[in-house]
């Protein structure tokens, strides 16, 4: 039953206690257990964020060795406690990382654990830690040092994904395939063309995550709880000790800022998705209709009741992780909406989406890399599909053009010669000079070796175009970078 | 480097290799092991579901304990061949709850992972035990097992949350408080009215997971891969051994369609969004500005650096927490996006998102449930606040309407009395008549027994109104069902 | 420059205004013209909803005139008042129709648009019309108008998609096809079967439209701005003359709920997921590499650049819409995430991604009823690629199943029939009895007539599978609804 | 009825057409007309972009006058063609900007709406400016200069509203405020600190369109449909006549990229969840509450019903258009999700959301510029408020450390403090010297003088606290910038 005092709620609890004698600190107990009571175990799981924030541990650990060693340029830690402190730490780092490291149901995070069991092993040293920190500007501090080194890897990843692409594209120069738009057979273009398409998508999501990285990478230590501290430990002694180049200006912003968890994911979420389009199109170039290419049979699986399958699995989860990542942005964005400043428990939830989007780009990002040298290319199938003359009407309206015929009506011309050709099932490239002629005066003796795939793709020699020369310049000098 | 065939692909893999005798089932082997070759380990890793699917262990085995007894029913097992499946699959459920089982890396799925073992265990008889069916169906009937028995969970807890609000409803019944509007005092309303506000919104709640279970209840098992199967195992058989009230109607729907985990992450959502709602409300009344109420002391949680500090962290993490719901949902409706029929491989990761709802929407309720009962309300602050005779001002423009004055005007009028009210810094209440009658003769001696608190509160009579007698009506209305 | 005032704010304003004689209530002023200076322009503009809720006219016209006669039955207005008023809005909903209403800036929204207008037209009987209403439980129930209309109307819809759908099964009935997993050639289906797929998936839809459209239908007319209203008006009454089949039980909540429209735009979104799938089989299919279909060519677009092109644009956009129609339900559950109660101005975001999903799913749905009954399908492509031998690799394992051979190892011997069959570019059903017999003693010379896609597609007889006699079955079944 | 030819389908459709003589241009018929028969009205109006792109006439425009140029310079145009088409292009701009133009039904898009006209008002060299061009490079153009002039208007109102709040902060320098933390008061702050949090992160919404712009102004033109272009157009040329400072370099990336827009709501949705946190905190700041400011009355809205409101709307309207811009972001990346290359019809749904989120944006930004600088801030509230002696526990914790004494056990100590003091309902800086000593002997007479909130304030005074030093500092640099 509900507790609603009859009166005043405020008497029932003034049952004013005698002071305690000074406190002698448990290691156990919780950082605030001189102010309230015990909490109810189902409140402790449920507000605790161990079961994730624990993988944190390493960065903790380095922004406490970096305070600590600040408090003790400040005056505010002896020489033996600053050492006490460190040894202790880095004692507890490998504790955690064997595994020999009991986290216990009280210890509400990754914090307070490191804490607790620093004061078991060193004593009273390690109750001074905390002096001017408060867990607000510690996290925010573990979550940057995290965003740092993972923004970091998934950045050598694209890189490495990137230099896959151009090693396909200088493997397959010169094989030619239809080029799509509306799924439709286009113009011709250049295998490797498709290719360097990806390493420019790419090559934009690099640059995403490292201008997110330039505004992760402020120090938030010295904020305190929000206010700032009142110790004069140097936060730019503090940015140099961690590596950053810059510190936040504002205590207020300092704790109450993810911006730099929701980069990182924007960034994810936008790179998963032109990962989703790579992986459609593995999918589709594998189908038996399509037959592009084959993944390689290590990366295919089968089916438990099918005995013929050869399923392209690697591609379609990594299409399909692109929700998860998406999902985790959304889950950030809306986290955060509406909450007044400073430091919320809301924040708390920041973490598990950000660590499964880190975890799901990088495995993603690894098996890509694993995945494209091992593509085996139906250079015929290919081929033949790309001889379908239609491809080449854009370049007979451009005939035209040339001639002097203005395009919208020289598009308009040919549009009837492939209704033409259509009806009649003949490819472009056997029509009559009779025929030719019915269309328009303009088409001569010179359209023959015009018409051709190979000059074709020729002809689109303009940066960026589709030309063996401009493809092979562009090989080169992503080679060189 | 890229394998690129320089002629034809297919040349290269053209090894014919001899015909191999009979293969002997090794159990440790891949479902398709005839076909293709092993699985790259990285491959392995990244397809596997294992990590998140082996929660399904008990589903699984359900569904295939029913399915071995249609395949009996069917004259395609013996006897003792479905009793010694029976009875592996009994033991191995027993294993894997007891955290005895040994999952091996090659180990795709928990479908693959309890077969393997069946066969371990029973020999032959096991690898019978996927007669007539994929893991298509098979993991379609997994996962409505999952969702039925999730949803009725939540759906049992949304009604304990309901109780807990319609108890707090009963117990504070007569504590009047400001009612909001754009987080202004508006009009007076009873708390208990506020409580049930809730109520409601979970009781809308509750209907729309009952009807996404209806949906979810149809059978898919028979579907096959995607075409149904060659044997004649009954569905509606196998519809009641499991106690689903419908099948599936359509095969290639049926191993594609993943409607039941969007509208159980629809369902979700919402929830959580009204939860989210009474979050704010929790973290707003219990500030220091409002103190309307206070978290049990032993719900709240201190901070590391201020010692004072007694933070409503379960209401903000309530609220927080819908943010991921809600990316789960997004999660989901992206990953099916633009997929073709029937079964992809993208569809795996629908688990990751499924599960976190759920398991972040019965932590959000079970901890509600125990929270709401312990609210000290501060019923003084909350009848200092209503009484502010502001919130008369529509009562008095009702006095006016109901004496003839058209409701515009008298709207216009009572403005005009607040602006001098407040210019004066006087209360309504203390107006003279003279004053009154300044601003309409309409204003009589019955004004001053009208315009009181428990008058406006009492007014309030309509059905779904705040007066005493409706809210108390309901709640016993409420407490009847 | 900011004000701040060095001591009080409050001094500042302390103008005391003497108190102005009664207010004539000019139509064209703010309904709460007595209490606040005039509002900026640009805040006018700014909190302006009318630009998009004027579209809500007919039905603010439908639930005043209810209203007013409410209040009529109440004693609260008389014969002629009522007369007068219901005449008045007729006329009002007549000048809008037609566009001869001059909406001013100053109105606004709908509600205030009208009732400006009204008092102009009939003086003060106009201005008791919102006696015991707020814009509050207006918008509530202007909005499930709204959403009543609507959804029946996408109701309607989609039962014509799915007659379409049916008709397309009953059309092509004998067409196999191959049936995909993976985008991967799997097992022979019916065309007809996948036609009817869709079908399934669009019933899902029905019922839930129809299920919110159960909790939508709740009046919440007489919840006043938040607390109910000091009126006797019947809100039983209220319902009966409007057609809802049941009134909100609580005025706190009725003010602040938008679940109605958050639960349209999550079954929109499902609806929309499905219609991408479809949209996505329709790009695929009409490639020149399935070329399993054509689509009219009035339904096909060209392009500006390249003659021959021919572009399912329709499908593509169709496909494309569903990311608006999520992207509306992430902006409703962001929009009320967080949000205390009741009724607070965010919720006049509502309406635009309401309005615009709404508008969207209509015009899908509309555009595929056309275009279905149009698409050209090439049965010969379909026939050849579901001759494919390797699709009858499960009924080959089936085979062995069948007598005795345990399915797992049936299915790995298949696997290397597979194997060996296209090492050597060979069709399964061109294997000699020899051959076979190197592989399983078991297959016998009932295997040729077994090992057909007639017989294959025949034999999937059971409930909900793609067998002619299963589907034809189904067909008639659902014609007959 | 569906059309199922019995044999083939391609059967029915040859009935050969005598060749057409040369195509006159009719300027109103479609830009495929000479291929496909005519459009379905219905599919006209589904497939339509006018409604919305039309928006983008003028840099539609502005790139193909740059176009025209760089075919002149290329000696593909003439002279007088050149200026020919210059001249109609202009005069077409003006016509489309004086409401002057009629849109035909016909006109699929701006695009072909502007040729069409051309070519009516100029004749066959009207004919000639689609030369070397395609709608898939143009609209890329387009949109990328719509995204280069909006995301410079954004980044305008950005700094707008940052020397709003600098302007703020200077205004309010010296008034104290309780600081908050899980919205409890924690520590004392200067308002000041408060508004320059704001500043802070707007610092870095700045920074994200900033950069975001770096990778959109990268010229697509003259890539044609997807491969490039027959033409010796300079790109290098048409991107200094536009001014970018770059262009693409692959051609099937510059169709079929929408990162810039995807990029565009990034830093939009951020902005406004950032934004849609002031406007939670001047909600919950003008509450009764709270009570700490006013928004100025021309900029509040009342209530239709309640006469004394007098309600915080604009900011209300700000938080809640939070939600629209992340649907938005939403529905784009949905919208590329799993999209083969190059461009899709699909991506014309780029353009609503696109354009919702600008005008959203921007109608914010604008309003809070003009908001803000007339608050009228309750100084008296928030000092009292600020003088709360709670706020100093911090402070007495930091006493104690300062002394030698441990911080966790100081911590613990001021813990008891609080507790004792609360329980006799005293502040702390009323508690004698002999309390004080019954929890530390540390408590000396220098305590008194420490703990009061001027101190608490000055003793901020690390850079980025909330020591008026350091926030007047701050100001002055944020002044020079």
């Amino acid at each position: 039953m509900p507790k609603t005092p009859k009166k005043s709620p405020s008497k029932k609890k003034a049952r004013p206690t005698p002071p305690r004698p000074t406190a002698p600190v448990s290691p156990s107990s919780k950082a605030w257990s001189g102010r309230l009571a015990a909490t109810d175990p189902a409140v402790e799981q449920f507000t605790s964020s161990l079961p994730f924030d624990r993988r944190l541990y390493a960065h903790d650990i380095t922004g406490s060795i970096a305070h600590c060693q600040g408090l003790h340029e400040a005056g505010l830690l002896s020489e033996e406690e600053t050492e006490q402190i460190r040894a202790g730490l880095a004692e507890i780092e490998e504790e955690i990382r064997h595994g020999r490291f009991a986290f216990l149901p009280t210890d509400e995070d990754i914090h307070m654990a490191v804490e607790r069991r620093l004061i078991e092993r060193i004593g009273p040293s390690g109750a001074k830690l905390h002096t001017g920190r408060s867990r607000n500007d510690q996290i925010a501090l573990d979550l940057r040092l995290y965003v740092r080194e993972e923004a970091t890897a998934i950045m050598g990843l694209i890189r490495a994904l990137q230099q896959a692409l151009v090693a396909l594209a200088k493997a397959h120069l010169g094989i030619p395939m239809p080029g799509y738009t509306h799924l439709q057979r286009a113009q011709p273009v250049l295998l490797s063309h498709h290719w360097l398409a990806y390493h420019d998508m790419l090559e934009r999501d690099y640059g995403r995550f490292n201008d997110g990285l330039k505004r992760a990478l402020s120090l938030p230590l010295g904020a305190g709880a929000l206010a700032g501290t009142n110790y004069a430990v140097s936060r730019k002694r503090l940015s140099e000790l961690l590596g950053f180049p810059a510190m936040t200006s504002n205590s207020l912003d300092a704790v109450s800022d993810r911006d730099f968890v929701i980069e990182l994911l924007s960034a994810s979420a936008l790179l998963m998705v032109h990962l989703s389009r790579l992986g459609e199109e593995l999918v589709l170039w594998s189908s038996q209709e399509f037959d592009f290419l084959e993944l390689p049979e290590t990366f295919c699986t089968g089916s438990s009741m099918m005995p013929q399958k050869r399923n392209p699995d690697v591609a379609e989860l990594v299409r399909g992780k692109s929700g998860r990542v998406i999902g985790a942005l959304v889950a950030l964005l809306t986290l955060i909406k509406g909450l007044p400043l400073s430091y919320n428990r809301d924040l708390q939830e920041d973490k598990p989406p950000l660590f499964d989007a880190v975890d799901t780009v990088k495995s993603v990002l690894v098996i890509l890399v694993r995945l494209l040298p091992g593509l085996i290319v139906h250079r015929e199938r290919l081929e033949r599909a790309a001889g379908d003359s239609l491809l080449l009407a854009t370049d007979l309206a451009d005939y035209l053009a040339l001639k002097g015929v203005p395009f919208r009506q020289a598009h308009a011309i040919v549009g009837q010669v492939v209704r033409y050709a259509l009806e009649r099932k003949k490819a472009l490239t056997v029509l009559s000079p009779a025929e030719w002629r019915r269309f328009s005066k303009q088409f001569g003796p010179d359209l023959k070796p015009y018409l051709t795939l190979q000059q074709s793709l020729a002809r689109k020699a303009q940066p960026g175009a589709t030309a063996m020369s401009q493809v092979a310049a562009r090989i080169k000098e992503l080679e060189r970078q």
